[in-house]
């Protein structure tokens, strides 16, 4: 057998590079930043049990039929009012899908949306899962630069004044891997230009709800409603191994997700719709995700704290204000990879940055995760990680 | 907002005339032979609780964390062995992907095989949920008709001298819509015809486990193991609305179909993967397939008794010796389109031939569901149904 009985689009997606990094992380004496995991001591266990005894008591049989593309109405329906709550966005409940977790949502958009060579617009560094997601429709990718304030808006400008876009993929909160989350300047602007283009904005928005300083920001949703499809997930403030997010999506382009959602798998399981319907009846979100934002923002000052102090001048880093992830920056010229090479010689390991550009093979980036750690934990993967670097710098001294 | 955002490939996708036929099932009084949905009193309701409860006691938080994309090893190790117990199969764990229902597997094998224009074999009539997925990749179609003994030989040999197919989907057992399955001369005939050629069987069997009467058949793995992928279902046999199946394939197509699995969900939740697993070990699922054999094939006999009784002269059917469907034939040029409009004022439906053929838009063929409700509400519906059958055929009298 050969190897080309494939089709091509599957030649052109990156294997994940984390998915062999985290190998090396179930050595328990390994401190991995390398991971992209929410805590599990976070996750709702009793309550989620509470709620899925409720589910058995009350729907029965019921819950294990076959049942509707769209997802279980009650849920959707607690989405779409939490938007209006939290974001003053109005989304009916027609219009949002619920999916298998948000990168379902983005394989169901590139097939809805993605011609063959189709221009579409990237963040630098960007998100790994969407471009592999995205790969799968062979576009043609243009990456724009992300800087403290959001999206490079010269670059914005020279694409689109050449190019006609069919999406622009974001996530303008805390974005994964830089923690990076855009200015309401820079939403205006990239809003104004994008307005009448046509370019579809797809604001994927993971980790919206885990702010742990300033104040939030404007959606796309709210600056271009028409042209705007917001993805969103529960992975990050329930769990995520039930594996649900959804699409909010205007109506003409909710009909084609429907029907490739049906193609893709008929629905997502309505079982744990319905239990984490029932969780969230039965609890105070709010206040879960508050105990989460209390952690994880402890976590990650704990994190830029040991930064500053560890790591030699020339190494710069984000200081995000919500979100999972840090981003540093080695000298120029300097290999994020050989400074992994090093590190796991003292058991700590991070992802490189070279996945997270979509044509890069060698970079000075790094993205450091801080949920799913303690304090402590941090301070001394950061100290070693220093080490690290110092010896990746100097390393004659 | 005009359609032209759109790709090109979700425009060919048909829609579900199904899914607009069964609104009309929402009244009670209807009798729906529509559907496809096994019989909801057959589901473990007490012993999936039982399950569920027993997988909080004994993983705790563990459930709810992300996880690997290829399934759960308990789960796909239990496959692995049901295969060498029931069908001296050796298929190992690592060669096992659980998936969103085999519905997804179509989806996967779609992405990872199939380029646009190229030359795909399905059977006429064809399972809709298999030329929905694979129309989403453009190819051309090559339908090879049905009859009673499996596929026409004379058909393939056509196909296969003149070009050269990157697939054959096919539902030797059982299959929907037409009920037929392959004799062991023809699965014999149709492998010599494909041996050495690279054209990949997959073969769906969904309904392998539901046999009513006759001996079960040698599977396409057996005859030609590295040009056979395999699909599998835990929704007739366990429940469908976890939606649980899996993809057996050579070592060198699982490799892909992982890249596409982890592009496309990352993974199968695998909470409800724990419950089957455990429900699986705790049960006899070979008592509780015999229980659902048992009504299925009353329910399948009394449609074909009634069908017998009620149908005219000039109605052909095929005789099922297993799955969920019956599938009928009007005299030429009857419209069984027609045929359901007049039904349905008699309050009962049924499924048209037209969304099983790829280019056809008016058939003389129908799909008929035993499997959801009694006997007697069966023969009361075929007997309504023949009545309806009569005044098509004999609009004066």
């Amino acid at each position: 057998m050969n190897n080309n009985i494939f089709a091509d689009r599957i030649n052109d997606v990156p294997r994940s590079f984390i998915r062999e990094i985290l190998k090396v992380a179930i050595d328990h004496s390994v401190i991995s930043f390398a991971g992209g995991l929410p805590n599990r001591e976070l996750f709702p266990e009793k309550e989620l049990r509470q709620a899925t005894e409720k589910v058995f008591d009350t729907y029965g049989k019921d819950i294990f039929q076959y049942a509707n593309s769209e997802g279980f109405y009650g849920l959707r329906e607690y989405i779409s009012k939490r938007y209006h709550e939290k974001k003053n966005l109005d989304i009916p409940v027609d219009n949002i899908l619920i999916t298998n977790g948000s990168q379902q949502g983005l394989d169901l958009i590139g097939k809805i949306l993605v011609n063959e060579r189709d221009d579409i617009i990237i963040e630098e560094p960007g998100y790994l899962g969407a471009i592999q997601a995205l790969s799968i429709f062979k576009p043609k990718f243009n990456t724009i630069p992300l800087h403290d304030y959001g999206l490079d808006i010269a670059g914005l400008r020279t694409v689109m004044s050449a190019k006609q876009p069919k999406i622009m993929y974001c996530v303008p909160n805390f974005q994964n891997p830089s923690g990076i989350s855009y200015s309401e300047d820079n939403r205006s602007e990239i809003a104004e230009i994008l307005k009448n283009t046509g370019t579809i904005i797809i604001e994927d928005d993971p980790y919206g709800e885990l702010r742990y300083s300033g104040i939030s920001k404007t959606s796309f949703k709210t600056l271009l409603p028409e042209n705007t499809v917001l993805l969103g997930s529960f992975s990050k403030i329930v769990v995520p191994g039930f594996r649900l997010g959804w699409i909010a999506a205007p109506a003409h382009i909710m009909d084609k997700l429907i029907v490739a959602k049906q193609a893709a798998d008929l629905h997502t399981t309505h079982f744990t719709q319905y239990i984490v319907y029932q969780y969230l009846k039965d609890n105070d979100i709010d206040a879960h995700i508050a105990k989460i934002k209390d952690v994880y923002g402890k976590q990650l000052q704990a994190m830029l704290n040991s930064m500053e102090k560890e790591f030699p001048d020339g190494v710069t880093h984000t200081s995000p204000e919500g979100g999972m992830f840090v981003w540093a920056r080695l000298p120029e010229h300097t290999s994020s990879r050989k400074l992994l090479e090093l590190s796991m010689q003292d058991k700590v390991i991070f992802v490189p940055g070279d996945p997270f550009y979509v044509n890069r093979q060698e970079t000075n980036t790094m993205r450091l995760n801080f949920s799913c750690m303690n304090e402590d934990t941090i301070r001394s993967g950061i100290s070693r990680l220093g080490k690290s670097i110092n010896k990746l710098l100097r390393p004659l001294t």
